[in-house]
């Protein structure tokens, strides 16, 4: 399993009238998790797509179980639990700063060739970082 | 089952540099058309928070089929398939102007009271109307 | 001039937790007005674009006079009172179902080349539009 | 003169299909420098709002002078020129990793009791750390 951690902090810009965060801001969150896992793997997601591959989100699940207010700092648990093979999957867990998890959600991508708009395989580059984390552990 | 189809119309804002709709923008589209659905039953979620009853989002499900474009008109589908008891629950499947399902979705909402916080019944006016719906078929 | 009405319903999304819409918001309110004021005149934006021409923002500038809330209907009064050259202004008049203005705004935007990333002149195409719509007053 | 620096970096959610980030996402990274520039002060805005007023934006403009990518780490330089009265304004420049100015902004804020929605003159806690910063230099 891989697994990264991220802290983000709640915007205005992020809450609704009922003065929570509006739920179609998570996916935000989730994108901002995924990516900085990648970093800290040593993976670039600009560089991947400089490389000429995206990887679109095809599924998204979320719960949501506590609201979140403005200003919260909240802490982003995100995992690979699976090596990849055509799709790769993240598990997000997010925490308040009480501890309290707030929201628990999966994304599941796949990776494209971005000019042919054709899916392709999990670079091999990308795919050897995960194997090594992997086995590392 | 209750059935509402709504269009809108893929704005540059909703837009990211893959050149297709954000994954995190549908969650606004699913909010625009369960809203209409109410608005067509003779029902105003305005109205509903007005009177101190809210309904956030405790569950949202999609999965993203077929990429949609800038432009592009859409036609949300969205059902409401069971009598709601504490949760209520809608399902959304979205189309392209070619008639491509692209989207399907499933959110589920439950009702609070804004200024308590605390959880309450759907409120008999949403219900009586729900349910005189389920009759008439 | 060149004058075009377009209405809009205020979203959930678009509110924050002040219980009016973001002030960031305003910026696609804008977009939309514009784009439709072009298909209005018989002209895409989206065939523009196609076409490898893009129309960046390179100004804005905008007053919050009223505050807006959520499920009103917006009527959008957008205007191009000036004859391009290598840029075009757009201003707009917000207001709201009582007739009140809430919002005054202006977006000057200019024409690049998509793929060459530099800017161009504005499109004959467009160009012959626009003036034929000044003579025609 | 007050200033303060935050760096955010760009994410997917913020670019459109032109491959820069959105005109409208400004807003929200002036929101963010702003409400970070009164942390440093050691003024918390939320705190504000607790205590019963909002800083609604009742101006905004803009200048977009290069095109911001996707990933890109941005400085926000934010300004306080001059000692507020009923009207706070903030200016701000943003600069990408190459030390390149990349947009120009000014956004005016005043304060209101966010029950009664009236207007309120500038809470004496705020004015005294303003005043207390303009006097240090």
């Amino acid at each position: 399993m891989i697994e990264g951690n991220y802290k983000i902090r709640i915007r205005y810009a992020d809450t609704d009238q009922m003065g929570y965060v509006y739920y179609g801001r998570y996916a935000n969150f989730y994108e901002i998790a995924r990516v900085e896992l990648f970093r800290k793997l040593g993976f670039s997601y600009k560089d991947l797509e400089d490389k000429g591959v995206g990887m679109p989100v095809i599924e998204m699940n979320s719960k949501f179980l506590l609201p979140v207010r403005y200003d919260e700092e909240i802490l982003i648990v995100s995992r690979i639990k699976d090596i990849p093979k055509s799709k790769i999957t993240f598990t997000y867990k997010l925490f308040n700063s009480e501890g309290l998890i707030v929201n628990e959600a999966k994304t599941v991508l796949t990776f494209i060739d971005l000019e042919r708009k054709k899916p392709v395989r999990i670079p091999s580059e990308l795919m050897t970082i995960i194997k090594k984390k992997f086995n590392d552990r």
